[in-house]
Order: C-alpha cells, then structure tokens, then sequence
C-alpha cells in the first residue's frame, strides 16, 4: 500500500518501504517484539479515540448554536467509529481491547484533565492541536508498520473534519476580536507542553513501542531520534499556529 | 407501511389506518396545520436524540470498566445518527433544522438538569427510562402520521441496544446488593416525574402538536385525551420497572 498522504515532517515515508514495511501482519508478527509493539500502538490509538470522543461530546455543550453542536457531536461519533475499528482488529488479532488500552489511559487522562477547555473557541483549538498532532505522530509510525496495520492506521486518521471546522471558526473570532489571538496562542503552547510531557511519560515507560519508532533495532533505545521525531512534530505544530493567525 | 411491533399501550395501533395515516407527506401536507405539528414533532425528536447523545457521552465517564465506557460511547453515537436522519429530513421538507428544535430545548434542558444521574447505575436506568417512555410516546404519536414520516419515526426509534445492557447491569447490581434496588426505585420514580412534567409544559405551549395528538380536530384540544395518553405511558412504565426488580 501506498501512502495516501505524506506530511511534511515525516521525509522517511516516501522511500521504498523496506523491512518489516515490506511485509504483511502474518510475517511481521512472528516477531514477538514487533508484536508488542504493534499491540501497544494499537491500544495507545483505541484509547485516544474513545478519550477524543468522550472530550469533544464534552465540548459539544460549549457550542454557541444548535449547529455547532450537531458538528462537534459528529466529529465525536466519527472518532467512536475510529475506535470500533481498532477495538475490532485488536480482537482480530486474539488481543482484549481493554487489556491493550489500560497501558495509556493514565497518560491520556492526564493530558485531557491538565487541558480541559473553559470556552468554545478553547475547545476548537484543543480538538484541531490535538487532531493534527496525534495524526503526524501516528503517520511518522505508520511508516515503519507491515502493510496490514498500516492501512488501518491511516484509515481512522482520515480527516473527522475537525481541521476545516475548527480553523474557520477561530480564523473569524480572531479577526473579530484580535485580542483573542493572543489568548489561544498561549493556549496552544500549553497544549503542545502537556502533550509532549505525556507523550515522553509513555516513550519511557513503553520499551516495544520506543524500539519500534528508532527503527526497530531491538537492544539499541536511541533516545536522540525520538528526539527528532518530536522536534518535526513540534515545528509542524508551530507553522500550523502561524498559519491560523496564532505565534506558537 | 404496517407497524413492525404493536406497544400493549396503543391499542389504536393496530387498527387499519384511516384520514393522514393513509396518506403520504406530499398529500397529508397541503394541510398547514398538520404540516406545522409533523414539524414540531421532528424538530422535538431531533434535539431529544441530540441531547440523548450528550448526556450518554457524559454518562460514559461515570462508566466503571473500559468496555461499559464503549457501549455507552456506542449508545450515544447511535443517538447521533438517529439525529442526522431527521435533521436531513427537516431541511428536505425545507425547514431549518435550529428553527425546528429551538422551541424544544428548554424543556429536555430542563430535563437533564433536574436529573443528572451521581453514578453509573442512575445513569444506566435514566438511559433506560429514559429511551422507553420517549420510545412510547413517539409510537401513540406514530399512530397518527402520514406513512412517510411515520416510516422515518419508526426506524429512529429501532432498539440502540440500551435496553439490554441496561437491564442486564441493572439487574446484576441489585441482586449482588438488593439496597440499591430502593435507592434506585425512588429515582426512576424522580425521572418519571420530570419527564412528565415537561412533556405538559410541552403540550401546553405547541398548540399544533397537541391538537395532532388527540385526533387532528383541528378547533377541539382535548385535554382528557391528553391526559390518557400519558396514563398509558406510566402504566407501561410501571410494568417495565417491576421486571426490573424496583417498585415504581
């Protein structure tokens, strides 16, 4: 499979995959440690879904119009369905859902009670940092899955619609009111902050999952390259604020 | 189209259709008065099934495993896309679906407000109260329609899986500690009130709907028919909470 989209900060994803890229679920997971990995990604991914759903139905009570909240509720149920795929490939592949997510709830629990909105426009920037971190992190993984998990991944990080949404909406608060840039930009920041501390808790505490994002080289943690990755994410991050009217 | 289940509540249910209920929408619509009750009862529907999905959704987080939080998270998004059904529905007919729900939202509000469940069990039997006397009531309702609203109506109401779940869990809670069953007796009873009480407010203040209601007389509002419609609802309500094991 090709990839459908390749982001900028991931330029690993164009190349010929190679290695365990090259090859399907079956072969891959014979690997005991491959598996892990994929088991562990695949619950940290349930969870954040089912967590998404349940903080954007949350959000959905903030919204000015009957209309607004008809979208929120539709981007939340587009992530419950997310979840449901994934809950059904863990059970596919003889993993309990609830035994694969447990790892992460603490870590998403956290990050959703240390940045819990206190407005709507608060709410849209938190679904649209959240959203589009969580997806360049996943794609940069998607490059080194089998084939298999890696169509499923990034099936459900197709676009929910929070993107257009909620960049629109925020676009026109700001030039409404331009003082309220300067109050989500320090907003923003503090999302990426919490996101990257719980993303670091779960890299440390997940050796399967770490191995796998250096490159698969099972005794060799190569902190420096995780490093990397969340350099790239974090400067995604910053011109997706630049470009929403946001310093970040 | 013949009716898929008959409630014991409705006994006019399962006469042969006669006047509106014969007819389709584009026939039974000339009439503007039947076509203002059909847009206050969907735009009534639509905002309950999106106020449904909110509060399931916030329910989830009292879930006590991560299972029970997906099958709420599941119940909720059901409930959103019976919404998006008439939603689509109110704009086909050309009405906008905010103008439809507004006159409703003070009333399920209200009625969320008073009965925010403490803890999963008040939770799951609201949801299952809830959905039945809604379920009920739509049904009579049903009765009256044109066929094609009549079909829409029905296959929102179709079973989202609450009942069961909910009766399974509730059940398994008293019989492990049979307290509960007294605590959450009176609160059904507190749910029952409520909903009662802003059903009337509802009837009071739609004119067209009510009118609908008892017969389609379009100059005689029969409030004792009213009143016996919500006697049927109770008694159903009743027999349904003593198979639930509370006294209502």
């Amino acid at each position: 499979m090709r990839f459908m989209t390749t982001p900028d900060n991931a330029p690993e994803a164009s190349a010929e995959p190679t290695g365990v890229a090259a090859q399907d679920w079956a072969t891959a997971s014979v690997d005991p440690q491959y598996r892990a990995a994929v088991v562990d990604l695949l619950g940290a991914l349930a969870y954040g879904e089912l967590a998404a759903f349940e903080r954007l139905a949350e959000d959905a009570k903030l919204a000015p119009t009957l209309a607004d909240k008809a979208e929120l509720a539709k981007m939340a149920s587009a992530e419950f369905h997310h979840f449901e795929q994934i809950r059904d490939r863990l059970t596919e592949i003889g993993v309990g859902p609830t035994e694969a997510m447990e790892p992460f709830v603490a870590a998403y629990d956290s990050f959703h009670k240390q940045t819990a909105p206190s407005d709507w426009l608060e709410g849209l920037v938190k679904a649209y940092v959240g959203d589009s971190i969580a997806s360049d992190f996943y794609r940069e993984v998607a490059a080194r899955l089998d084939t298999d998990t890696r169509g499923l991944v990034l099936a459900v990080l197709d676009d929910t619609g929070h993107a257009s949404f909620a960049v629109e909406k925020v676009r026109a608060a700001i030039e409404a009111e331009p003082r309220v840039g300067g109050r989500l930009a320090l907003w923003a920041r503090r999302l990426m902050g919490e996101a990257l501390s719980q993303s670091q808790r779960v890299v440390a505490e997940r050796d399967a999952l770490s191995t796998m994002l250096v490159g698969g080289v099972a005794d060799g943690f190569d902190l420096a390259e995780v490093g990397r990755m969340f350099s790239r994410i974090t400067e995604a991050h910053t011109k997706r604020m630049a470009a929403l009217g946001l310093a970040a």
